[in-house]
């Protein structure tokens, strides 16, 4: 409920996107899908402008001293911009997630019943300094039908600024009211605060980034979460595994983009595969400059590992890093992913496959892989087109969340006045 | 992550119950049939023990003075508890919903994916005086694979303690571990608080009762919701609603169950609807003993009514009260429902189908009816089987939640060494 106290520039802006909302609902799928292929032209119209914004974001981060991995993905270029623009066209070409049938019957007393999807309403989007994500999270939302609020990590402000401004622009061209895309560019704890328990006008709050920025939103927001991201993902080298499999998934799952959420943090292995593998496996990881922190077994076979502690178990590296334990059942190794695992992406090679189904049951979690690298948890690898991001919760979403986790359901029945 | 500090003992019981909720993931579905018949003939051949604990709690509310509603939710008898037990045996007989591939794909390279229904794990259920939540919400969660930690009202509490015990007895005949289901007879705020923050341990809240209860597990718990229930309904006629048709759709959506979320609140009319056919609607809210808060062009036309402030709107009656309010247009009426409604279930009456699709497009609500009661927002009316309530939320479950509503999916992901 409203209370009296003065209206904030925040709730100006939720009940505007709330409006505006209420009117993309009942926009054409056709409208919206040209809605994206104008704003994709308005940012590669006005790239420069980007671009010289970003410029000021990327001075003030070098002043502050971020490292490269963190200039690297605020850093804007003509050609990124134009990938933008073109994933928005990818997005505009994916089936209209709202207005499905889901299911239809008609009852007994001849009341029909309708199950169609629609959109959330009103997304509420946070994370940090990838001015990506407000090009990505905004087609994503109004393809299905969304408005959006979006609070960017306060280093790529001008960045995000100006693709906003470019987005109001290309959308006063549209039928899309502008209002449905909302910035937020304060950062004080009062309109976080606000933001996080605005369950009047908001429907959804989805975090991106990392662990403290997630924990912070589910910690403090009343309006229901989308969890996002944290991958804290296992491998699990069985006794039967083949030697060739394992080695080329765990260069690939380790070293391909040690930075994501599906990159491979832990190796759990069974002794008697450790044993007859240890010299390739060595060599491999030596070869790829994998450093290993180990447990007591693995530190009698691999030359030049550390000795793994808590942390190890418990946290992403986001590096060449691997934490290595040796195991002497599967159940062991079920065992440990559940206490450290963060439900993202699990795997077992094994050419034993009464084994590999066990794990498979047994693990929880959104995906789970046999003989597989663990980078396949992506919406666009498993073919489900762009990606909002990759839910690690149980409720609404779980794994790569594409369009149809930006709608709801609504159940519409249709009677001849009828009653119960 | 878990503190340092002594294990509570709310704390073991939440372990015990993942713990069960690992074994109960594994087993057959049959047998989870089974046990529930199993925990049926044992509530019913134990029913005298219930009936003697029911009675304390009675006593006790009694002497505080609870109303009879309040007294009918909390009395059992032989017939209640009987009932409860087939209640169980409908629930055992449903399909079960877990182990579903709810699609399947290979992608290009050759990786098989299925999409796999699995169960949440730990659910955590909190409801009001209502003994029979207990047998149900049980019956519900383990038919789903999933474990329970029951909160229910302390005025329930030695008829909720006598039904677990016997539930407890039950299961040890069966293949189901007693720690599935947990119960918690503690009411202290310390307690309270670790329930609902304790999202190592518990998959998913569920509160059942008034909007108190509700508002104040949305508001503390850091574990995700499912929210349910309030309903504050409307009911629109329309310029062109059947006059019979109306009136009888009125009585039903009123009257036929006053207490429950799907009663209707508000009838929202259509001022040339009204003015042709006040007799007859004054003659049937007066037969059915309605009493009207109207706005002032309703106070003009029924006798007796009493001016409606902002409560009216915005608060469910759960009696024989009606809000009433007078529009000139369809857009008035959905402009209304828009700013008090809950999202629960909406109808409109008009032969005029541009003006039904409109409002169905336009309303945001779980369930829309057109020329029906709102009353059939239920799983049992609706086809779904036993209903673990109905979530007015827009997240995972929307409107009346069956078996699925318990579950979540898995991907399971075959290679043969696939790497990205």
């Amino acid at each position: 409920m409203r209370t009296l106290k003065e209206q904030t520039i925040l709730e100006a802006q939720a009940i505007d996107a709330k409006k505006a909302a209420k009117k993309l609902n009942l926009i054409k799928a056709e409208e919206k899908k040209q809605a994206l292929h104008t704003i994709a032209e308005t940012l590669e119209r006005e790239y420069k402008t980007i671009l010289k914004e970003n410029e000021k974001d990327l001075k003030k981060a070098r002043e502050k001293g971020f490292d490269a991995a963190y200039l690297d993905r605020l850093a804007l270029s003509k050609e990124r911009i134009f990938e933008f623009a073109n994933g928005l066209r990818e997005v505009a070409g994916l089936e209209d997630p709202t207005g499905k049938t889901l299911s239809d019957w008609t009852l007994e007393n001849g009341l029909k019943v309708t199950k169609v999807t629609v959109p959330l309403g009103v997304i509420g989007m946070i994370y940090e300094a990838r001015p990506n994500v407000t090009v990505d999270a905004t087609g994503l939302a109004l393809k299905s039908g969304n408005a959006i609020i979006l609070k960017g990590g306060s280093s790529a402000i001008h960045s995000n600024k100006a693709i906003v401004s470019i987005i109001h622009t290309a959308l006063s061209q549209t039928k899309i009211p502008k209002e449905a895309v909302q910035f937020i560019d304060r950062t004080d704890r009062e309109t976080t605060r606000q933001l996080f328990t605005m369950k009047e006008h908001i429907d959804v709050l989805i975090p991106r980034g990392g662990a403290s920025l997630i924990q912070s939103v589910i910690n403090n927001a009343t309006v229901p979460v989308l969890e996002t991201g944290v991958g804290n993902c296992h491998l699990y080298i069985d006794a039967s595994a083949d030697v060739d499999k394992t080695l080329s998934i765990l260069v690939n799952a380790k070293t391909d983009r040690p930075a994501v959420c599906n990159a491979a943090e832990t190796v759990i292995i069974h002794k008697d595969w450790l044993e007859k593998h240890k010299e390739e496996l060595v060599r491999t990881l030596q070869e790829h400059h994998i450093t290993v922190y180990g447990d007591e077994e693995a530190l009698a076979v691999i030359p030049d590992a550390f000795p793994a502690g808590e942390s190890d178990w418990s946290n992403e590296y986001l590096s060449l890093k691997i934490a290595m334990k040796v195991v002497h059942h599967v159940d062991e190794a079920i065992a440990h992913i559940d206490k450290y695992g963060t439900k993202h992406s699990e795997a077992i090679i094994t050419e034993n496959s009464q084994t590999a189904l066990h794990f498979m049951q047994a693990v929880d979690a959104s995906a789970i892989y046999h003989n597989a690298s663990t980078r396949f948890t992506d919406g666009g690898a498993l073919g489900f087109g762009a990606e909002i991001g990759i839910s690690t919760q149980k409720l609404h979403a779980r794994g790569p969340m594409g369009l149809p986790a930006l709608t709801t359901i609504k159940f519409l029945m249709t009677g001849n006045g009828h009653v119960r």
